[in-house]
């Protein structure tokens, strides 16, 4: 593989600047998104901002292979956003968000969430400054996905297990998805929700809440 | 971006080695099925598998980040199989697929059937040395899936829409799915199945016999 000692320098420059704008996204709270395609990130995004909204200031950063899809849905709930698009590429990098903070008001912003493109894989190598990696996995994707894919699960600090509302007609399980991402990361925080129906999406806001509050105590 | 001119060498290096196991698969034909994670490519191998078995030998080559619980499924149902773990990466190469050709009696196969990483971008651009490229997307990731993640659905033969059992109780749209893949690529053959139901695989597997019927009345 002629390829792998390059890739490890772009990680590792890469790792530089997220450090960096880490330094800089002080009493904000960084989440950096992560999901296979149709998971459900940009519906959990828009749950997350409308009912955030009034109570916290939110900033959203849109990745796509193209289309800026995802981004008109989170403009048209009234919430500034940038969109990157990556030309068919598989992950952000932190340059790219280096570039996206310029045109959006993250000094004024509670929460910036970063959504990540469509892939539960090359995205888990890619640190992009943020204080934590979230891992959206839907139900109907089967519930041994954490086993399947464990590096997204590895690395995140939350999994959220999106679509319960179709428990009853498939064969997967919550509690077996839940059980296997736990067998990866026995630290993870779990969160059962239907970004349809809404359930489930108060305690995953109560622990964006917790978070918030938390990073701010320690910076004081 | 310092590693597209190494990339660009590697899927270029790649592709004349897939050109020459293309030369090689003689009689036998080779469909690359590509999809994200917990689309269903297996359980539509299975599917294929079984109702093929019988009339058709097949062969399979699974690619897998990690587990080989994929593989596992396939020798159930008492199918010659080999594994390529790919330690994380996202695609697989036509290098790998030439090892596992190695362990495999493909000369005695009809049809070789690659699963793929479940990833919707990067393995669409890492030739196999197949002749077809099979794009599974189900019903529950969303029926924009093919504007978003448009690359695989333009170098795919057909698209194999799974879930369909799932439309009554979801938004998205069978419909509108095939609709928006062949806004994206008009010379789309298009299924609409359920693996769970067995809905629709006849007229998927009635394609793969035609297609094999098609290559062998070329080659002669």
């Amino acid at each position: 593989m002629v390829n792998i000692p390059v890739l490890k320098e772009v990680t590792e420059a890469n790792t530089i600047l997220a450090d960096y704008l880490r330094s800089r996204f002080t009493h904000v709270l960084v989440l950096n998104v992560i999901a296979s395609p149709g998971a459900g990130k940009t519906s959990l995004l828009e749950r997350t901002i409308t009912q955030l909204n009034g109570t916290l200031k939110i900033a959203v950063i849109e990745g796509d292979p193209t289309t800026s899809i995802d981004a008109e849905r989170i403009a048209a709930v009234g919430m500034p956003v940038v969109q990157i698009n990556t030309q068919g590429g598989c992950h952000l990098e932190a340059r790219q968000i280096q570039r996206a903070v310029e045109q959006l008001d993250v000094a004024d912003a509670d929460v910036l969430i970063i959504e990540n493109v469509g892939n539960l894989l090359c995205p888990t190598e890619w640190d992009l400054g943020e204080d934590i990696k979230v891992v959206v996995a839907s139900l109907p994707e089967g519930d041994d996905k954490p086993l399947k894919y464990p590096g997204a699960f590895l690395k995140a600090q939350a999994a959220v297990i999106n679509k319960i509302d179709l428990e009853p007609y498939i064969a997967a399980k919550a509690a077996t998805m839940r059980e296997n991402a736990l067998k990866i990361n026995p630290g993870l925080a779990i969160f059962e929700v239907s970004c349809t129906t809404g359930e489930g999406i108060d305690v995953w806001l109560d622990w964006v809440r917790q978070k918030l509050a938390e990073k701010r105590a320690a910076e004081g």
